[in-house]
């Protein structure tokens, strides 16, 4: 398979926080964040593997400021690492403020998404071609985020 | 106020289209294209104008391709000319197919949104930079349809 | 075909508008309008040509009144013209104040519907009988925007 | 307060069934059409009250042919009787084939409303102007069930 | 087919009240509640039956006290008696303040649901094992309610 | 502040598997469930602190087997240990066949809970009673992935 380097399949997208997303405080619902992080890490592993992906893992995930209504949600998925049948996407998350323009960093999460099929099985994905030392740097990261995480599944 | 480029406001929102998006034939409903148009229009409208603003009116919308229940969905706003009180923005959509990467564009769409505050007056918007060609065409354009549109309304 | 009159396509929905359909100031979402005005129309094709539809295009929009969250909403869909496999439906649109039962126009559109199956292809949409003045001339406008319609996308 | 016939409160809706509103059977969820029975009944009641209202009972609700996605629900929601700050409202519900315009009657409810304000107090409902044998018969019914229902309520 | 008691099909569940649920005075929407009595109401008939049900009828559903945004609403659903081929199901709705914990009942539904397939027919329903008095008092309830219910429906 | 124990704030909730959680081969999106979880570990933690809360942190989240539409996805939180404004919840996530009733756990994550208030503040969580040997080991657990993630975030 042809390897393919992060800048394909990074993603970028962006939403107004509405009243249904957020709790009576007028923040937006931490949930309602883990589906846009989910959504934005799914859509950068389609555009790398392009084979349907599944969610597998959510490593350290943190939030950091609330986000008010009707301010927006900015979400940056790029892919870290290609293993053989699985990968682990990075999702960045912002606010906007709608009246001013600040953004402020809320969250950063890491996915690990599996190929699937509709057997069950799992499919091949691209190698992930790595050129610049923050890429490589990041390829690191997530190898060892997963060999703490099959570590602590097997010590369960 | 200061003018702003249309680079500052440029927004690209990036959606998968679930089966509650379509129609019995698998394919998403145009009225969830229109919704997701007007949301990325809009935010492109705020980045510009930084004030609310409300929809006024929607010209010339075509859908050229049907979008299918799994891929992606891709908006792009940009802001074509600045009035008093209102602006322009164009909308681009596209389609991408998630096993291929195939794009195809599906739907452009002109809106003009209005500023807005609580006592349902309106609020200045910043002068639009124009520095390309390409820009000073977009917003000879936008002029033109909302000369057209003020004329049509006139002799309604 | 047996021509049907407009009045056996003829549809009437209202809705009360709700939190999450709304912005900030408490007003509906052009989106949300727009995406039920694609469903009355919708209604009216299916009810016209009784074989799938998918939406085309959307002409002339225009927002003149917004609405508040609490209040109803009033679509009023017609074909105004049958082509041979596809169709012109006009939408009205109406505020109606829930306290005082004030009623406005807020918008008015002109979508055209096509026919599809699965493989793709269109299926024949019986004429429409017009009977009135007012049945004439909506559908001579329908054919003028048509004809603009396509003078313009040749034209890009 | 003036008298208000039901005619000035009567109340029509259509909606598509959508993939969400359906179990895996494709048949619309009970719940969903419950949904839309509540919807329409206090547009009803708020077109005779003009005042806030609150649902507070439903009696005898069928289901008597399950509707498939894809296919029209038209609700119709009158008025049948006004109490002093109450009324009950009758809501029917039919299913339209989309391929072949079928109409099948598929529920009827009969639902309560009372009128509420922020202090949870109760508004008063202007009287129900009986015409018709058929509009006296309904109120008489209206009458009857709300007697019934006191009755059972005492007796719990 | 082996008898089950109530306790194997006993469903609770509890969600936080949203601002999209609620009216514009803040209190929960009717038709939600009737929504998520629904879901709970087939999640215990599905869980005797173990084969698709769908809804049939709701008798004598009140509202006793509304329920704001931000508090919980429980749900308890009871399977009362197994018929050849339906079931009735009990459901208790109750509030739970958010910051005091005070819950309150608020709606108690008995709803019947029918066993269903593919082709339109219906599967037979397992006996409910009644040991306590109370659970043969509640079977007793059921059988008057379905008489009464098939009673008005044949003289309607 | 009175100490409670874990069983006080301890919830269960259970919902039927729809159509639009799912992705195009029929599973649950990784996304629905991050929200379900967040809303069921919200819940504990509302019922541990009675103050408003907010969602901090999510580690260690893993997906071990796919759920279906029509399937039964049910959750159950608790809260592992209360910190001086904030608390850790355990959320256990299980499947359950609808025609079958076999369950499995398909995902267990920690949530970590602060309270909070309109100014921006924070409020006292009461004290957790610790009165099992296995309430003891999971608010160890709770103080070690709390060390863990406070050394993470001071090493970014």
């Amino acid at each position: 398979m042809t390897p393919k380097s992060p800048s394909e399949s990074f993603t970028e997208t962006v939403h107004v926080v509405l009243p249904n997303d957020a709790n009576p405080l007028g923040f937006i619902l931490g949930g309602t964040v883990m589906h846009l992080i989910d959504m934005a890490g799914a859509i950068a592993a389609l555009r790398h593997a392009r084979v349907p992906v599944v969610t597998a893992a959510v490593d350290d995930l943190q939030f950091l400021h609330p986000i008010k209504v009707g301010d927006l949600i900015i979400l940056r998925a790029r892919v870290n690492a290609a293993f053989t049948t699985s990968m682990e996407v990075e999702v960045e998350v912002f606010s906007e403020e709608t009246l001013t323009g600040v953004r402020q960093m809320t969250s950063r999460a890491f996915l690990t998404f599996v190929t699937a099929d509709q057997e069950g099985g799992h499919r091949a994905v691209p190698p992930l071609l790595l050129e610049s030392d923050g890429e490589r740097q990041r390829a690191e990261g997530a190898r060892a985020r997963r060999a703490e995480r099959l570590r602590r599944r097997a010590g369960n």
